[in-house]
């Protein structure tokens, strides 16, 4: 008997009838003799539909109050699930984030999960009630609801799964696991039976969206089994407890299992990006700080940074990159500080991409940015900017180019399958 | 500077753009001084959106996790409503059920207010903060939510209003205020300036769709000025302090008030009832006490009840009505107790409707259910069941002769305005 988490996204949970799909696969574990909690996400589209209310209430939100908005979609889900499994006479319930709660910290919109009150949650678990859990969601010191960020469902998985001790967290997509890229884009992408969670970590930060990447890197902190695979396989194909997904393992186990790995495990594309250049920046000691400190203050994560000779002697363009969610609060937040930076005007551009080509064998070996820049020169695709870490190699381009880039770039680290996905 | 609690009903919450004319409405109140909390509805048609959901998932579902589902409306709109108010410039935040809290009983999805935490409330609405209080919902003594039943924010509002000591409670709504029948059927109808608590009970229990039976109950109970008016007038037409509506007053105030008062004060109808007659149960004390024993322990509503003689000695044909959304429950419930009660058969019937005559004249003057029954009589209505109260005589019949009835009492009473309503 193990005890595990389930996590099913948005498009598994996407109407009554798919719920029902969820719960006959949860159902299975169960009657396998484990023990289970289940995190869920709201419906497909719900959250969006929720954002954009918020948006159209006022367009400089109070976090707080959108986290009240948006968290109902995963309310209703828990809901629905749990009356769906006492459908098909199962136990169980449904857990908020106020409930048990599952602690966050107070920065509302982006909260980081800080602690989970789970004993009354494993000895329901215990007494043979799943558990079911709104992902997204937690309660700030001051008893308001938080939401941990899109996506962040995955990271309500990863944490409950480390709170009650899970064997295993498997994440329920609509894809059976990890590509090389998009295979919407590249046909001949290959699916990976293991990545590591560095690797992982890259492919999510730069948006092959089958994982949130704070729910990859609090795996790795808490040393989480995780797994991704599809919540749209047939019900009978796999056994309850050999189920065929990507395992995400660390460096060790990696090298234990694949031999001939390749330099590039996969090219991951973002086009939530969006630049922004600030024109005549004084070149002066701490200029820079006072661009980035506002944004850091106000939870915008700051991405790629370029800092560029000005045309006049003392000035300088500063050119980053932030999510393009954050575009317009950026921007007013800068306009704002205009004194204090010194600069000329704001440019920007949320036409824009990210490609990246990431994996662990780069550590060990060069070439791999080289290869990379010639191959995307070839195609007459401009680089606007570069950034790297020691597993990744990221450029910036016109979102035009987006799929064009990331096919040359898939063919010529020589990712290709040789048949066609089905 | 008064306290004030202002309820904004689905129809008035539906969407952006009309949440932003409640808001409008709500902040000329706080500029005229006063302290407002808001109490509003889900959007018109999201309750019934996540209700069909419940019931898809689990036709016989968990009320506990109905209220889970059912409770995010609120949740969404009082978001919302905050939201647009900080854009309009105010302060404002949303206090949720478990938040404050709204402690209720723990019978789901029909839960009664017992008390509400509103000291860090009453704080908040003093620093000029404006209060915004998802209606509907409240929190169970086992830390689970709970809701009040269908139209439960009104309850909710009046609850607020009496924990805050609030000088009034406006119930905006999609009507102008209280009328002697449904304008839409009879398009002589006449607004009502004054009801009496007693008469708006009445009316609200049977189906005048303005008010919730038991906020008018509470109102009464709790002494809370209530008055009802309608959000959709012109912005500028009316002064912040004098809005025109009905007021629901004693029975005292309406004497003073109403010289010239009609015996009937109105006409009510609703199609939301269902009947049921178990067929040859028998005649032996107790017996009526075995079929509504269960279903008042499933906090099943039982209205009308009229026990008729059988066809064979020492039994009997017990013949009630249960709302229309406990039908499927109640009959369910029934034939578990086969044995126990000893019916023969449950036949039920949705198509009917219940035609109410209500005024505080009544109880002086006699009279009043005669001329009733000759009316309908006269046009070939068939009466199937007859209840009467103090000041109301309510009758059933065929859902279809419905609107005629409605027009003939309207008429018989003397209710008719010279001229049509706008």
């Amino acid at each position: 008997m193990a005890r595990i988490v389930m996590k099913f996204g948005g498009t598994s949970m996407a109407g009554t009838e798919r719920i029902r799909r969820v719960a006959s696969i949860v159902r299975r574990q169960q009657a396998a003799g484990h023990e289970v909690a289940v995190v869920v996400s709201a419906m497909a589209g719900e959250t969006d539909r929720l954002v954009n209310f918020c948006r159209e209430a006022n367009p400089l939100y109070d976090p707080a109050e959108y986290d009240v908005v948006v968290a109902s979609g995963e309310q209703v889900t828990s809901g629905l699930l749990a009356l769906t499994l006492q459908a098909m006479g199962c136990k169980a319930r449904s857990w908020l984030g106020w409930q048990m709660p599952i602690h966050t910290v107070e920065a509302h919109a982006k909260a980081r999960v800080t602690a989970i009150d789970s004993d009354a949650l494993v000895a329901s678990m215990q007494a043979g009630e799943i558990a079911v859990i709104p992902g997204f969601q937690g309660l700030s010191a001051d008893n308001r609801i938080t939401t941990l960020g899109r996506g962040g469902s995955d990271t309500s998985a990863v944490a409950v799964a480390a709170a009650i001790g899970a064997d295993r967290c498997d994440i329920y997509t609509d894809v059976d696991g990890v590509y090389t890229t998009d295979p919407r884009i590249v046909s001949r992408a290959r699916k990976l039976n293991h990545v590591t969670y560095e690797e992982m970590l890259e492919l999510a930060s730069v948006g092959a969206k089958v994982l949130q990447t704070r729910s990859v890197s609090l795996a790795m902190k808490e040393n989480v089994r995780v797994q991704v695979l599809s919540s749209f396989i047939g019900d009978d194909a796999v056994p309850a407890d050999e189920l065929p997904g990507t395992m995400i393992v660390s460096d060790e186990e990696m090298e234990g299992l694949d031999m001939e790995r390749q330099l590039v495990t996969g090219i991951a594309l973002d086009k939530n990006e969006a630049k922004l250049i600030l024109t005549r920046v004084p070149d002066r000691p701490g200029a820079v700080s006072t661009i980035f400190a506002p944004l850091a203050d106000a939870s915008i994560n700051v991405d790629m940074i370029i800092q560029n000779v000005g045309r006049d002697k003392g000035e300088t363009d500063v050119t980053f990159t932030v999510p393009l969610a954050d575009l317009a609060r950026a921007q007013a937040l800068l306009e704002d500080k205009r004194d204090e930076i010194g600069f000329n005007r704001i440019i920007t551009d949320s036409d824009v991409a990210k490609i990246s080509v990431v994996g662990v064998g780069m550590k060990s070996h060069a070439g791999v940015a080289a290869t990379m820049f010639k191959a995307l020169a070839d195609r007459g695709i401009n680089i606007q900017a570069i950034s790297t870490s020691e597993i990744k190699v990221s450029v910036l381009i016109e979102e035009a180019e987006t799929e064009l880039a990331v096919r040359v770039l898939h063919t010529a680290y020589g990712l290709d399958a040789e048949d066609e996905a089905a």
